[in-house]
């Protein structure tokens, strides 16, 4: 007898940016390869992080269920934390709820609020995660371009030179739609949206009562001033959900903590769904990262993550400016765009056909891969075909590695230099 | 303007049993009360799994992201163990998936087969959680009713005598039955499947092509011979998806790691849904369960397990004897069902409102609680309304807590006997 049919929404399993990335780092003959890829953190995270999880370890009772909505030590840490970020009292109990991750955290609000047919704006390039979440309670995914800057191929910009075209996004919106994902600070520009820019968006949405999903999971990282858009009116705080993140925080991508926090009239619903999704969060890491936002106000670990990881960003990028290759200057976050129009691919090079057949960042991926020996991400597998274009001579570099490995991918990438003209 | 509306999938929200049983608590007058309700576990899980995930917690990969699939040393744990349990070899990088929770793994399973109206069986009573999993995709769940022992309001009865009616499975069936969840041993009620049971309903899976969702996350507990349907015939185990859960098996709750074993043909459609729902699994404690894994087969831990739960399941059940009240002996897990039939509650007695209007069974939950302060489970949650009578003499008890805890509960349940006719 046959096997059992898949569902449609799982069986369309095309290979994703990651899978191509590690094949071609294992066929590479630059051993090992320096891996600038994916936005995991190469080094420890903070010690008053680790002591407060095995604190927790030791503790009976945080080794069992954790209320579904989160430790009541942990929501009240949050509660704290975004009173002053948010600049109003937030209530614990009702404005906070705690999610396995940031991931799923944006699951539970699509599963809250998004019913078949009903459209959510998505900006370009996008996080890949979004598309699969929205699509799972039969969303539609619509799109509006950050457009890059028009001198990016010759010029170092700030990525606030990406930039939203506001007639765009009007035109986006329909009788349908539901929700809208923003991302400040932005992976993969770094931008940080501007409080002019967050003003035009909150207004479109409050005109159509359009929920705001802020994925703000980059939000201790920010190298300019940092905006959250529930700040600037309480009609637009009365439809946002803001999104957060215990592993770009606290550097434990692993630990899988995230939250959301918003108005009792959202986040019941997102808790009822994280509820139905994952039941609880694990609870010896809730633990400790509620003693994480207890010290960092006053042990200075917020200032101290943001200039650590600024000055990695820097260390990174004067390579750049060495090879003179013009990159996105992030405003926020640990990723940086570099445009690599001016490398020339020696012509005839073979690319195997799963490469071939992708715009030319994945044949820049696979070159660097090769000859270099550094893995970056390209990021047209964050935009849709249509749209690939505009991010084709980019890579997305994470920084998030040790100052040792910083430099052993500079000396690597060094070796450009022959492919630059 | 209107709040936003949520989806219909989180939208109707009766307050469950959860709720009800800790308000009742907290309005009660004997205080504190003994919960034995909920079945988290009263005591440190096994120093060897906690001293596994703070070596962890050191290590400065393990507090990273994962492979979605989980990480190798637990997938090669995990395929050693069950190699031995399904006495077949797993291959550990296509037969394994590693999820959040079992909870998170059953819905995977469910996202990834169950398209709009496909009907997935469920026996009752059953755990609430799969209502919800099945229909997020859209399934829909059929019910198949577990028959209580004809004597178990006047005599203490094994739980292997609730039977299934093979005939009402069959019956139950139609073309749109995608899958069969199966719970052995089973929650509530203790049940360990026999081969008898399991090859018929087996041999009615492969008839239709069914899936068999086999939820053995009580499996290392134990107290008669356990049959995994699995190991009955390769085409059994050709449509089967064993779930596992080491909050169960490490005494560890709210570590939320679970998984999947099963054939390439359906893991690899599982690890893609949890991909898309939770992207990967808390990392250090997926390296220390892998540990748990290692050590517990020379260690002693499992039949320790085993025969410490099997002491507190008898150490509680001495009291049922001394009330004479029947319960349901259970042949694995760590619940009991007892049969309060002959508990009068005293005439006029005053219920909230949503007490009253359930059937008995939470009534005496709340009776319980408020005049002998001990915490129980009314079953007929886990029941249609259809079949809610025949659990609706029957309270559910957790016996996972220190001894001292079941000690105090026995004194309290002896308050009972003015009660008992």
């Amino acid at each position: 007898m046959e096997n059992p049919r898949p569902a449609a929404r799982v069986a369309g399993r095309k290979e994703d940016v990651w899978s191509i990335v590690n094949s071609a780092a294992a066929s590479s003959p630059k051993q090992p390869i320096v891996n600038m890829g994916q936005g995991f953190f190469g080094y420890a995270p903070p010690q008053f992080i680790v002591d407060a999880a095995i604190d927790a370890l030791k503790t009976v009772e945080c080794n069992q269920y954790s209320p579904t909505r989160g430790r009541p030590r942990l929501k009240k840490a949050l509660a704290g934390a975004y009173s002053e970020w948010l600049g109003k009292p937030i209530n614990p109990d009702t404005e906070v709820t705690v999610t396995t991750g940031a991931n799923e955290g944006i699951l539970s609000a699509f599963m809250a609020f998004i019913e078949p047919g009903d459209e959510v704006i998505v900006f370009e390039p996008f996080f890949d995660q979004y598309l699969s979440n929205i699509e799972m309670p039969g969303g539609k995914v619509v799109y509006v371009p950050l457009h890059p800057p028009k001198n990016g191929a010759t010029q170092t910009t700030s990525s606030s030179e990406w930039t939203l075209d506001i007639k765009e996004l009007e035109a986006a919106i329909t009788p349908k739609t539901k929700m809208i994902v923003l991302n400040t600070p932005h992976n993969p520009i770094g931008k940080i949206f501007s409080k002019e820019e967050l003003t035009s968006i909150g207004d479109l949405c409050v005109k159509s009562n359009i929920i705001i999903l802020s994925d703000e999971v980059y939000d201790t990282l920010y190298y300019t001033p940092f905006t959250r858009i529930a700040t600037l009116s309480p009609e637009y705080a009365r439809l946002t959900l803001t999104v957060g993140s215990a592993g770009k925080s606290f550097y434990v991508t692993g630990w899988r903590v995230g939250w959301l926090i918003g108005p009792q009239h959202l986040i019941d619903y997102v808790a009822a769904a994280h509820t139905r999704i994952c039941y609880t969060t694990v609870s010896p890491l809730q633990e400790a990262i509620a003693v994480g936002f207890e010290q960092a106000p006053h042990n200075g670990f917020w200032p101290e993550s943001r200039k650590s990881l600024k000055s990695k960003m820097d260390r990174l990028n004067s390579v750049w400016s060495e090879l003179d290759l013009p990159f996105t200057d992030p405003e926020g976050g640990y990723f940086v765009l570099v445009n690599m129009a001016k490398v020339k691919i020696p012509e005839g090079y073979d690319f195997p056909p799963h490469v071939a057949s992708r715009p030319r960042d994945f044949k820049l991926c696979w070159f660097l891969i090769q000859e270099i020996g550094v893995a970056a991400i390209p990021p047209s597998e964050f935009c849709t075909d249509e749209n690939a274009g505009l991010v084709q001579d980019y890579l997305r570099f994470a920084v998030c590695k040790e100052d040792s490995v910083l430099e052993s991918a500079k000396e690597r990438l060094r070796g450009l230099k022959k492919f630059i003209e």
